[in-house]
């Protein structure tokens, strides 16, 4: 095999100041369609995956470490699409897609379209670390996963009868209605910066529901739903991926920082506002190389959480309150 | 289906000038090792796909129609590697990856490990105007094909005695040396400016010779491999594909134009720069928003052609030579 990832790029400031923040997906959230418990649940498990990557940085561990373990406990939770509980496809299958990538060395492994691989995120890191290659599609994939030791879980793991009820509803809307509306809801992601000063962001997603033809959207992307930078930040996307590809998300916000000096804060901004004039929607998490966090997003809510300065977990999910 | 393409971007100057350059991959291309009949061959096929695409710009055409003629022409032939003639898999098999992007609209469509599309490039222009979606991969981009009266062609079609031989040579290699040393040749490419002031990029190849695992590269990622605005430029890019991806070297081209001020050609040099310094090869096409050609690329050798500004082919295949 050949390693693709020897050259470190320009390091962070290495201050030791560690930053972690996560999001479960944009789209229509609204406090009237939740119940208490429904928004129990979520916020519990993004304290629960908040503090889960938070706990490796603080013991010294890697950012990519931080994003994996986080992704991987929403990948397991039903509540968020990807992993279990992921949107079915129009053969009522989940269809998965992730991607990692280290700041540090500009490494990145991807996966899309895969049926049996119950931690995608762990996939893509194997992807990046374990072969030659960025990118791995469908069954080479999980032929990859295999040679890897990754054991495959059968497909009827992903269903819940929550997800099978949504993609009965999606069928119906797509008799009766004039089109098909692509329901975009739930993305998971990370964004992490380590004690060593390094970057990593990871995203993983079951994409949209009803989608056919093999619709590959941002998630497996670098450059639209996931890109980590040492020099800038590091980024994972969520919301309607065609419009994220087509404006080159994530690594937009990481070239107007690069070289027009924009923060964080500025150049999520103003990308979100690219895509909404493009007719697009969704949000996105962003960690710059100082530990600021950025969480902009132009649908009714997202679901995030990060570590404030203190070490405590704030979770927000909704666009004017928390 | 909805439509994702309705917004249009600044338009370029519209001072009817037009410009056309295709690329048929860079990588160890070297006048020793050409005979006069083989270099002959590609100067003609060259010639051929280079004045195809630019009569249709003459006569009013639009970039996106000139892009996909030349191309077309290019998987056609048996000596580039897209269509036919594209290098094997592990499995004996062509495996096509094809993108495409309008300028004007950032409309963008792309097709990824097909198997029995004659043009990749058609089919990617048919995800970009007649589904809401911009990536679509494997047997799903197939069945989307035939829903768009696309006929399928037998696998067969794409297989030369030349791919044959040169994969049995890579699976020797692959038994004899210390690891497998990807065969990088031969994406194709083209970038137009049509006389509206519309830049438009389209990008086809077979690949990696010898890959497995579903291995996608940069020529279907929009931003890495393709990318296209009439703010900035057109670009398709050729080599190691990885490395293209993590660059995000499509992308980084235009946003080093629009937001530091380079030109095409100074944008260009920078970003084959840093993947150079990462350990990767390969090259790129750039238009810029009035005409301006670059070709850079940090391999032995890169097929490409454009049309000059009396209107003349100029055709290149070597480094320090014509």
């Amino acid at each position: 095999m050949i390693s693709l990832h020897v050259q470190a790029q320009p390091s962070a400031p290495a201050t030791g100041k560690i930053a972690f923040a996560i999001h479960g997906g944009a789209g229509v959230i609204r406090k009237q369609d939740m119940s208490p418990e429904k928004e129990q649940a979520y916020r519990e498990k993004l304290t629960e995956a908040v503090l889960a990557g938070y706990r490796i940085l603080q013991s010294g561990g890697s950012g990519l470490d931080a994003v994996e373990a986080a992704i991987k406990i929403l990948e397991d939770s039903p509540l968020f699409n990807a992993g279990k509980g992921a949107v079915l496809n129009a053969d009522g299958k989940a269809e998965l897609d992730a991607s990692i990538m280290d700041g540090k060395t500009l490494a990145a492994g991807a996966v899309a379209a895969v049926h049996r691989i119950k931690n995608p995120i762990s996939l893509a890191r194997a992807v990046m670390e374990k072969s030659p290659h960025v990118l791995l599609v469908g069954e080479g994939a999980e032929i990859f996963a295999q040679s890897q030791g990754f054991e495959l879980v059968p497909e009827t793991y992903f269903i819940t009868p929550e997800r099978q009820k949504g993609l009965e509803r999606a069928k119906e809307r797509e008799k009766s209605s004039q089109g098909r509306q692509p329901d975009k809801k739930g993305t998971v992601g990370a964004v992490a910066l380590d004690k060593f000063g390094n970057l990593a962001a990871g995203t993983s997603t079951g994409g949209m529901m009803n989608k056919r033809y093999g619709r590959v959207g941002d998630s497996p992307i670098i450059g639209a739903g996931t890109y980590a930078n040492n020099a800038t930040c590091a980024v994972s996307t969520t919301g309607w991926g065609e419009y994220f590809i087509r404006t080159v998300a994530a690594f937009d916000v990481s070239a107007l920082m690069a070289y027009k000096g924009l923060s964080a804060a500025e150049a999520g901004k103003l990308v979100i506002e690219k895509i909404g004039k493009l007719g697009g929607d969704g949000g996105m998490i962003i960690l710059d190389k100082h530990g600021n966090i950025a969480m902009p997003f132009n649908s009714e809510g997202m679901y995030r959480a990060y570590i404030n300065e203190r070490g405590e977990p704030v979770v927000q999910i909704y666009k004017d309150s928390p």
